[in-house]
């Protein structure tokens, strides 16, 4: 009897906010972004409510205009190592940059945080949207759009054969004869790439999930045929459930095409969940939510997506600009989403900076309304589950109280975690080392 | 009234072992060098001892022929993340390489350990000795000894610069006024020199001890005076307490030169005491040592030493040849040492092949022959402190349970914590942000 179908949760971990101005709320620590007290609550919040994996964010260049949940925060890998040695069951997925990292480190430092965790580690593969980020590595540019997904591609292929290559059983340590690794279990990857020459082998063993998880998060078309090719789940970002199908359909049709097995990638849209006892009770939270915002900062939201592009030069209450020529070279997944959601909506400048700044969603109301709606997404190709954001302090807390046990009772949810495995938790196969495969063929 | 000297403690953390044959003994488990409870219960041991510190050492490069604790272990900035959320007061100190890094990826991964642990991280600047480590990314070639410290030097400059990128008080949050961070207390780097070009400013806020502590073990004529100018630790690894001597007043006198405060910087020897509760056992907890090891082990480690020159084709019962001309681009400073031994004590091949198999060292003995011999080396010019090796498994539960006290009892040794950052426990002298310094000075 094949399993369920199951709802797979994730946790964004975000510290002082989602939006630029929910720090402003009364009960957020304003260090919250820097607080390991406070990871670890949520931590271990999540896991109460048998969430798949906890997720962390990252971006590589700051500016004085720049969101506070982006200015001052951890760095992935270490704070997930953190989170590793105070929680037992949860998946640790941090983002890393391909542009400005070796393959080397990268794949040390998953293979590290997965046998740390006893095999709980995932990779968000990011190729940093942020023009400026070069400035910060001695770069004279940034990468273009089309070859940063070439590097990428060429990154992950370096890293994955990095964490292969000590077959499984290479340590031997037998103490009686002395021989402590088998040496003809150890690989060298010998990678000569136009981007990386990378020889092998990895400092440290395979790791218990023989490979950590692949996480993506495409939106440009290179993205999602990137997604598409490599990605094990996928986190997206759309406003409504059409939106959120229109991907999921054209995301898996990609993959399809590309002999990917039945249903890969899962497909998380992120979710916020504003969550009361009732349905006033949940619209006086987000009433609550919305108030912190203010019109600078949807405005603010838009320059820095377009470029630092000032739109206070147009009348706010107009129809929203061309502004097409001036996105070449900037977060063209996030501008891209923002036209889209222009032309969807006929929006003016205002209305498009009131949505960014307070995204209200779809999941405002009474746990059994929540419920309904993460169902509806789950049951009508609009996801494989959700990337949780906690919109107001306390709501994580009411998610899981609240939300879960429904979800539980309908049978979306599991009960308890089923395996020990952040790979096998989500039902992704394990995937056998290259060089054992290679093997068997021969043999 | 000045606080008495005591002396600093660390603890190698070093998995399987600390010579090539001894993760052979039967109570070491093979897979230590990536298991969290191992790594978890030695940390909070030392804990228990009152030790300053944790210290993970790193290599970047293996093969078929690399000693086990080298082949297989956790990445430093992971495991200290992770040993950061189950410890409370102990440093944790990390080996990283400049050589294959970049700035501002190290400036916040220790920045972020500094805030998830509270102030307690510490960077062992190492410049890479194995020339075929360029291999693993993409380089043509291992840069030369003397560059490697002169890129050095730019590296952890830049590191240090984007540390104090966030002025101490930079993050306002009035969320009253909206003002999450005062623009004016964020800086720029703005560094261009010959190696790096960092703009900054870091992403993560100046952490709880302003500045991480720079640990070095510089061996060589160039990291000697790397270690006198930059380092606020040194470790180092003499055999005996006459050449603790000589390299403690040379590094003394070269760090005066400098004119660095006085006592700076804090020299810490190597040290694998062997603890029994009288001297005979002591000395069969030795004994069960070395009939681990083979005389091909110790061959194996003059070869890595010596740029992998094959020793058996000399008379190993005959004088040491003269090697100097194979030592060239190999590890210079282990290279060095083993040279200087072998003059010292006009060692043949098998000797030096058996002292660097099984290393005894000055510390064999009953619980008050041990802290009379460390307490020998604090107070004649040998040592500020010790980095203590554990040399068979149970030795480190015995040093703290059987040397520690006497230690205390002699009032050489703290017996609780001082303080919450282990800066400050070292008794090492807060840092000011330069920016703030500057302000002041022009004020």
């Amino acid at each position: 009897m094949p399993q369920e179908r199951k709802i797979k949760l994730g946790l964004i971990l975000h510290g002082v906010g989602r939006t630029w101005d929910d720090w402003r709320h009364p009960d957020r620590d304003v260090r919250a972004s820097t607080s390991l007290s406070f990871y670890r609550t949520q931590a271990q919040l999540a896991e109460r409510g048998r969430f798949d994996f906890l997720f962390v964010a990252d971006s590589l260049s700051i500016n004085e205009k720049s969101s506070p949940h982006y200015l001052y925060r951890f760095e992935p890998l270490t704070i997930l190592s953190a989170l590793a040695a105070v929680t037992e069951h949860i998946g640790l997925v941090g983002t890393l940059s391909v542009s400005y990292t070796e393959p080397f480190n990268v794949a040390r430092q998953f293979a590290s945080l997965d046998h740390i965790s006893g095999g709980r580690a995932g990779w968000n593969v990011v190729t940093s949207w942020l023009s400026d980020t070069a400035a910060n590595f001695g770069k004279a540019a940034h990468p273009a759009h089309h070859e940063r997904y070439r590097i990428a591609a060429e990154h992950l292929s370096v890293v994955q054969g990095l964490w292969d290559s000590w077959e499984d059983d290479a340590l031997v340590g037998d103490k009686q004869g002395g021989v402590f690794v088998d040496a003809a279990k150890l690989h060298r990857l010998d990678h000569v790439g136009p981007y990386f020459q990378v020889r092998g082998p990895l400092n440290i063993g395979r790791s218990p999930q023989g490979q950590p998880v692949i996480f993506q998060a495409g939106a440009s078309e290179d993205g999602k045929d990137f997604a598409a090719r490599h990605a094990e789940v996928v986190f997206c970002g759309p406003q409504n459930l059409e939106e959120a199908q229109t991907y999921y359909r054209d995301l898996k049709a990609r993959a399809e095409r590309l002999g990917r097995p039945d249903g890969a990638p899962f497909i998380l849209p992120g979710a916020a969940p504003i969550v009361g006892r009732t349905d006033e009770e949940a619209e006086a939270y987000y009433q609550e939510l919305s108030e912190l915002t203010s019109i600078d900062t949807g405005l603010g939201f838009l320059a820095r997506a377009f470029n630092d592009h000032d739109f206070r030069q147009y009348d706010l209450d107009g129809p929203f600009p061309d502004v097409a020529r001036i996105g070449q070279d900037s977060n063209q997944s996030a501008s891209q989403r923002i036209l889209e959601r222009v032309r969807a909506g006929n929006l003016t400048v205002r209305q498009i900076a009131r949505e960014l700044s307070t995204p209200r969603g779809d999941f405002v109301g009474s746990p059994e309304k929540v419920a309904d709606a993460l169902q509806r997404w789950f049951e009508n190709e609009g996801a494989d589950g959700f990337v949780i954001f906690e919109a107001l302090p306390g709501q994580l807390e009411r998610f899981v109280d609240l939300v879960v046990p429904v979800l539980q009772q309908r049978g979306l949810l599991r009960v308890e975690y089923e395996h020990d495995t952040f790979r096998e938790n989500l039902g992704l196969p394990f995937l056998s080392n290259r060089y054992v495969a290679e093997n068997k063929h021969a043999g």
